[in-house]
């Protein structure tokens, strides 16, 4: 393959992760070993960045700054929600499309790389092939991204190991507070967390029973499952008969056999009289309060799980990292159209971890579930295969420096490099 | 004084903090010091614990384990919510104390320490009252634990520290996961503390803007000041058109006018028909969405905030060792009917913690709030004032060990001590 010379672009897009810095940080740092690579570029708030043209300049970083971005959590470019969604508003997208190439040729852009999920894996490959078409010579290469853990072919997906090390120790500790509360009135305490089709990280948080039955969670709700009031509710009397609580982790997706989704109950509405929205867990808390007349709490996660870089796992952030110099060094040799993957050798003790590459077509909107049979019997706990594939992943602390008690975080300098393009239209 | 040599008896009461063990720790390796201590017990479960005449017997305990309490959140010996009602039930409390001076009789108790929040003093000062009363010869000193912050007297209370450390430092986090997704559509993120009339916890966030306006949190809703929709709207307005989001942290007891709490509204039901607590935070979120229109997420900390000993603060568990080390000599001394109360002395920088104490008589029952002249004059943000006061309380952290990716915390062995009484009628 000849050698390609010009600019790179890098942009995050989707929801954060701890480690999305940690990969963009292995982009610019592998990048700069790279002669055939002139300028480096980011893209502000992803794909939104470059339809605008606005264009964040890595160089006139600080090298420390860059180095600070492997224990900095959100997305240090900016991300986006927008989609160039070729099906539900094709127009839209072939005119988002052919902006895209206007500002790529516009900067030389010869290496592309897009840090996300599925559908930024869905829009890498659209670009790639757009820009074969175009026979405009870019190499498109995607660096996995997703605290759901949902990409295929990767062992796991940068940001999961450190969102369920967050939400295991979490449940660890508001289950011990729990259980040190505990007396013969019964309680119960749920934690909703994140994954509305996937179970993962609800999963994850299995390791907090370091494998004791009687510790906490008792009861892990996954999506991949469909869920039944009685045999939920016998599981929580049981629990709480025998330990005097319970503790309960939902993902946030969680089903009735319907198919209908237990926290978008529409029997509530609001002041305003709208249905609500309930939420997993507030749900289950009024089932377990109407039936069983168990105290229950509730403990939300939300954005707090993908955001909690002072309990990183350092595993995580490492494969992160290498996964966005792998991206880099697999562009250089070649490769286009293709995403970076995370490679597991060896066994539990001495795992090593790799990477590798997979075409972007094998990835696009293809979803990971948590396989059946890592899964309990009755369904309400994932077994010691889940445990044996993810306890290796929350290994090792990702430790900040700290300045006046609080974790110090990096910024990128917000320079914009000069527009040579009319605005969008 | 003459000296007063018998057994000790420490108990935990009320809802556990991160370091509520580590003055259990200082009160037992204080006790170790002095020879007129003979046996060390602890009752299970606060003062269920001396009724059923079931302690545990902290002389069988490892010297590890009690070294390990220093940083192992949650009750070690347990706690409860029941209390000695004189108010409301005067017959049950005068049984339930003639059973307490029987139990403490019969195991030559002459020290007693009771870890805890407003409710735990007033028993604590009961408890002094009787044991003169009877001419028993028991000295009864308080150690003051809540992370509401919220007893008098004292600087800080201990548990409070290591609760805005975590806190504020999730909202530092949320806060910039948020920023990175800003874009002009607009988005807000209310984050939900505890603190039902004490809005100390709320008030502690503000450190995350390290001073800067900019910063998350962008409002702090404190249950000290009237909750008016329009004024906050408009500020909620103010701010996403400023920077294209708004993060909020709302202490959960936050009232409207007339003394109604906002997260109790009554219009909502349940799909059972029953009226739902919405909770501070969801109602919020329901007058944002639908006045403003703005996409907005809510995290609610719930009793990880109580529970975080991964992020707790130094200063905090130190002080709250200190508390527990300073009761023995207190008492030893000859002193009962006191609390230790937590003294501050130089300023920002070069602070000298010590110890004093105050006599229970004046904690009980006295509820202490967040100083008008704390916060900003529009009531959305404490002001320099209160930086000036919360700063220090999270300086340094607590290390626990870390095993297979977890927080590695001791359990204390539950050998009870024989029973030499009839079961409690």
């Amino acid at each position: 393959m000849a050698e390609l010379t010009g600019n790179l672009l890098v942009a995050q897009s989707g929801g954060p992760t701890s480690v999305i810095n940690a990969s963009l940080a292995g982009v610019i740092q592998e990048a700069g070993k790279h002669e055939c690579i002139e300028e480096i570029y980011g893209a502000a708030n992803g794909i939104l960045g470059i339809l605008n043209e606005d264009l964040i300049d890595i160089n006139e970083q600080k090298a420390k700054t860059i180095a600070g971005l492997r224990y900095t959590p959100a997305a240090a470019l900016g991300t986006c929600r927008y989609k160039l969604d070729f099906k539900k508003k094709p127009e839209q997208a072939a005119k988002d499309m052919e902006r895209l190439f206007e500002v790529c040729q516009a900067h030389n852009i010869r290496y592309f790389f897009y840090i996300g999920g599925n559908d930024s894996q869905d829009t890498s490959n659209k670009i790639n092939e757009e820009a074969l078409k175009r026979n405009y010579e870019m190499r498109v290469i995607g660096v996995p991204k997703t605290i759901d853990n949902d990409l295929p072919h990767t062992d796991n997906c940068p940001g999961y190991g450190s969102a369920i090390k967050y939400a295991a120790t979490t449940v660890m500790e508001v289950g011990i507070d729990v259980a040190s509360m505990a007396t013969d009135d019964g309680s119960c305490c749920i934690i909703e967390v994140m994954g509305r089709s996937a179970g993962w990280i609800a999963a994850g948080t299995v390791l907090a029973k370091r494998g004791r039955d009687e510790y906490p969670p008792h009861i892990i709700l996954l999506p991949e499952l469909p869920f039944e009031d009685e045999k939920f509710l016998a599981k929580v009397k049981q629990t709480v008969d025998a330990h005097r609580y319970c503790v309960v982790v939902v993902g946030e997706g969680i089903k009735y056999p319907n198919g209908e989704e237990v926290g978008a109950d529409k029997s509530r509405v609001d002041s305003f009289g709208h249905p609500v929205l309930s939420g997993a867990a507030e749900r289950l808390k009024e089932i377990v309060q109407f039936k069983l007349e168990t105290k229950t709490r509730t403990v939300l996660l939300g954005y707090a799980q993908r955001a909690a870089e002072h309990l990183a796992s350092l595993t995580d952030s490492n494969n992160a990292f290498a996964c966005g110099e792998a991206a880099v060094r697999a562009a250089v040799e070649g490769n286009s159209g293709q995403m970076v993957k995370i490679v597991r050798a060896g066994s539990n003790g001495a795992i090593h971890w790799g990477t590798g590459l997979q075409a972007l077509a094998d990835i696009a909107n293809v979803e990971h579930f948590v396989p059946r049979d890592w899964i309990s019997d009755d369904g309400f706990l994932p077994n010691e295969k889940f445990v044996q594939y993810a306890r290796p992943l929350i290994e090792g602390e990702v430790r900040a420096p700290m300045e006046a008690g609080l974790p110090k975080y990096v910024t990128l300098d917000p320079s914009r490099i000069e527009k040579k393009l009319q605005p969008r239209a």
